[in-house]
């Protein structure tokens, strides 16, 4: 039996992302049995219908099997203009297609977003959770994890304020749950 | 006195994209006194902050000149996942910045969404309009123009069905009058 | 074992309303093993957090109940102004409290949105999707049922339109499905 | 020429809401030659488009007279379930109507939230704007006012922030100008 498998998605391509940082950190923080990769969506092209054939982008092919591979995605992100960045919903509409076929279709997703403004970027989350109806994937019902003045709570590339670490690494449980993971890390236990 | 310059943008990379084949057909039924130019998103990286310099790249630094020289912009778009695509939000993320003296405040922007389905893209137009918000841009306030079983109107890559035809174009003069220039046309006629 | 019980919101208070039709027509065409009883929303006064005391009003002590002793709920709206009825959201506001321990939280929910427009009302369904994720209820994931046009379908109280009713008997088998009533449903028959 | 006369709601009924504390605050604060009256939320019943008639209940047409006779609407609102409360768009039903001949077309509007949240109620805000754009009010556009932890803002009934009452202040100045007032409050002083 494998140790349960999430993938990691920030929603920004800045080196020194706070979004990827926590993403590092919950990996680090995680139960020793559960893996955590980030997916780079730097690779994934700009959306263009005339590319999602058969054969489509290579970024494109690993996206989509990186998340068929995975037992759930973890998704943290920014707000870009009181929304999802474009980059991540770009990556969201690659991922949804084929049409009633896609990796995402029941896939257990969880959601967080992280800003230096003091809102957190629970606007971003809105539309994320908008568009994760869409693709039906099953979005982890908990109180969301909303990291206001995320500036003040990353040194050195780590997420080091505790209460938000906590609450993180919680919705990661939530995660498990969902996926039916939960009780066989018990049982590893 | 130059004539009113109106900037199209399309939601979709496609070739035979709905959308910009309502672009293309607005733009030869304005009147003769108006310019519509259409600008390629296909030219606009995926938006990453260590690249938003004093010199970003050349498809951004094209998307900002382009917006800044025109009097106000027609952003006509499909839906993708109950949403705004990413290839569109991308590039309004780029548009909007540097945060404060971007191009898009104040600019008077009409939006149109357009899809083969039933609902015409309501929801894309919905986030369309808060990323619009967002960036303090002047909205045209009017009923909005939606196009619902668009793949049953457009023919030969031209919009054919009279009702939206008409609508878009009255869309687009109310454009005008938000950009202050509807008076000045009438002065040329 | 008694029968599932689902109850039944109907977001309009109009005594013709086209929501109210479409759940009186499910509710006679469920299978004879499924209860679904509508809730009228006319006894739940304006939110007031001065009355949300131990002893709420009557009207808001029967919805809790209701909703409490339901298997799931069955929301059909219609759209008022881009978005969910105040008086639908007022209802929710009201059922969503006391926080954290409110009968929506873990409830399963099918949502349905109809309109005489041909969009439908798949904003007020965005807008109710965001409600519900609010109070932790358990959306059924499916592709929307979706009304437009819904003055053409509805005669005499009741929804003729065959494939509108079969998409929405299916997405209330989702929600027996969600509750995990399906099963007990299969032995029964 | 009588002064600017602004008209004030609040999304909260309870007595000693906060959203209504600022409304009051603003209402002492702003310059002499400026009225801004509160108008109170609990006369409007539930929206039935039955009692939608010619003869509207009297809290409706007190509304709507209101509405129409100010210069423009101060929107100050806490968030309910990641949105706009029930009573604050059950008003705006009402106001919304007669379809095509509202109150509320073209009549400029500024909108708040206040939360004791930290995200200060943004995504109400969110839901009031994309109301307010389908009842084609004119939004004022400007960096949102958005209060957090407005618990610890207001005390004895008034907002004692600085920064915040500032910021409020400028917002409502925003306001006068999107009215065309500003110009006319200079000459007078």
């Amino acid at each position: 039996m494998r140790n349960p498998h999430l993938l990691g998605i920030s929603g920004s391509l800045r080196r020194d992302s706070f979004s990827t940082a926590i993403l590092r950190t919950l990996r680090e923080e995680l139960s020793p049995g559960v893996d955590l990769v980030l997916h780079p969506l730097d690779e994934v092209p700009l959306y263009n219908q005339d590319l999602d054939t058969q054969t489509p982008p290579q970024g494109v092919r690993r996206l989509r099997a990186a998340i068929a591979e995975s037992d759930g995605l973890v998704i943290v992100s920014p707000e870009f203009n009181y929304g999802i960045p474009g980059v991540l919903k770009n990556t969201l509409d690659w991922a949804s297609r084929p049409y009633g076929t896609s990796a995402l279709i029941g896939k257990p997703v969880l959601t967080m977003t992280a800003s230096p403004a003091f809102t957190g970027g629970v606007r971003a989350q809105a539309q994320l959770n908008e568009t994760l109806l869409a693709t039906q994937s099953r979005l982890v019902i908990r109180p969301q994890t909303v990291i206001g003045s995320v500036h003040e709570k990353i040194v050195d590339g780590r997420l080091i304020d505790p209460a938000s670490l906590q609450f993180a690494l919680q919705a990661v449980s939530g995660l498990l749950r969902e996926a039916g993971l939960a009780e066989q890390l018990e049982r590893a236990a």
